[in-house]
């Protein structure tokens, strides 16, 4: 039986209720207002930083994860399309028409439904290194868009975590969430607490902490991975790149080779190929 | 004596006029009016797909470049950083403030700087394909910036040319030329007559067509290409991916490992895997 056919039957724990709004005001749908201009950043006066899952597949690994579920809100065919799932959580689950959506949320959603979360625990650091075979590590990488893109291709070809040091994005902003197709809710992260100074952290594991540069003097990243280890590619932001204390600390410089008088490449995509080798060396 | 100073002076070949406005709705800038909303298509009623570079670096790129440019239009400081280069060109360079600028591209430009120009004659496949080493083939690739990356990566990994199959979008529309950084305007493309039938072409130069796709069966990439020689990658869109009629057709079906249960990688990322790949077999 699924979660839609018992509609307002049955609450009970680990079976979501499905209830129909047709008000945009209505109060149980406060987690999804305003999600255009609402700052949900929760270091911010007012922000809750909810998770806000976007579209079918993202919701599915937000219910998936272990982000604590707090409610659902879709169009009737999306909320059907999610029903086996549904039947694992404890969220109610809001049916809506995509203009009471549209009015609720402020803008259309052409993905047709959204979860939302609260935050979990954050991970330890020291703990995700311990468990972890290959890492990325993230400085001054504040673009949402090639956060979520780095944790996608993390993902992708199995970086085990990552780690963020000074002037990150948070992960879990709305937008993060969406380009990572919701990755961001898998792939383990944590913030490091000192800077450049948590390498140690790394090293005291047995990584090999590899700085991705384009300087033309750089060891050729092909060339850095030959015997198989433990290995954290470190990834700078895009333009200014990694700064001279991240690259001091790392243990060696690496280069992806460069067509002539190309400037880098985008910081997700480098470290999309940087991922790619260290698949390799395992 | 830069074309800044000389500004109304001289406006003869070569030299461009620096030229102020302050009225928005000046006839001058029509090449630049409501960039937003004007479908700019050459394909499309009323479209004459003037070829629009936003920002200092694409415009450079722009000036830079085969394509006849008719126009720019920017505020002082940025038509001043451009004045050394604004020498070799013919072209009007109209300066006006950030405000008139935004009225008439009918939204605001945090860039600076914009330039329009005529679209150059198409390069002949045949010619292109005789003179690459490395290709990249693109089918359904509808996303502009899907496509404006794929320009970037070819252009940063040293891939010769990239040519077009059916359902591809244009890669000269605007958003495409800033996702690219302007490497569309270098990176040689071009049209194939038949699909999948072009591919013939391709073997007869001596390439080897080689098939991304996340099937669990394929080759490895890295083993695809192992041999030096002269490889061109084929890429579907994003979602579907290739056809069964492009997959049939290539030599090799190739794939990039990906960590259990993951869907692939966004088609830009892995063309750039793969093209990191091809340049290693050079």
């Amino acid at each position: 039986m699924s979660a839609v056919r018992i509609a307002g039957l049955c609450k009970t724990f680990r079976v979501s209720a499905v209830i129909e709004i047709d008000d945009p005001a209505d109060d149980r749908l406060a987690d999804f207002r305003d999600l255009s201009t609402a700052d949900r950043r929760p270091d911010r006066p007012g922000g809750r930083g909810l998770v806000i899952a976007e579209g079918v597949v993202v919701v599915e690994r937000l219910l998936a994860s272990h982000y604590p579920v707090r409610a659902l809100l879709g169009v009737r065919r999306r909320i059907e399309a999610l029903a086996p799932l549904l039947e694992t959580v404890s969220a109610p689950a809001y049916v809506a028409t995509a203009e009471v959506m549209a009015q609720t949320v402020g803008f259309h959603l052409n993905r047709g439904v959204l979860a939302a979360a609260d935050r979990a625990v954050p991970h330890d650091a020291e703990t995700l290194v311990s468990r972890a075979n290959s890492l990325a590590v993230l400085e001054g990488v504040g673009d949402h868009e090639n956060l979520g893109s780095i944790f996608r291709n993390a993902a992708a070809l199995g970086v085990d975590g990552i780690l963020l040091g000074p002037r990150c994005s948070d992960p879990l902003y709305r937008r993060s969430v969406r380009v990572s197709m919701g990755h961001v809710l898998a792939v383990p992260f944590a913030c490091l607490p000192s800077w450049p100074g948590s390498l140690d952290l790394l090293r005291d594991k047995g990584f090999r902490v590899l700085a991705l540069t384009p300087a033309p003097d750089a060891v050729l990243l092909r060339d850095a991975v030959r015997e198989p280890g433990r290995y954290a590619v470190l990834l700078g932001s895009e333009g200014p790149g990694l700064t001279a204390e991240a690259m001091a600390a790392a243990d060696a410089r690496v280069r992806i080779p460069m067509s002539g008088g190309v400037d880098s490449l985008n910081v997700a995509t480098a470290g999309a190929v940087a991922f790619y080798e260290l698949a390799a060396a395992r």
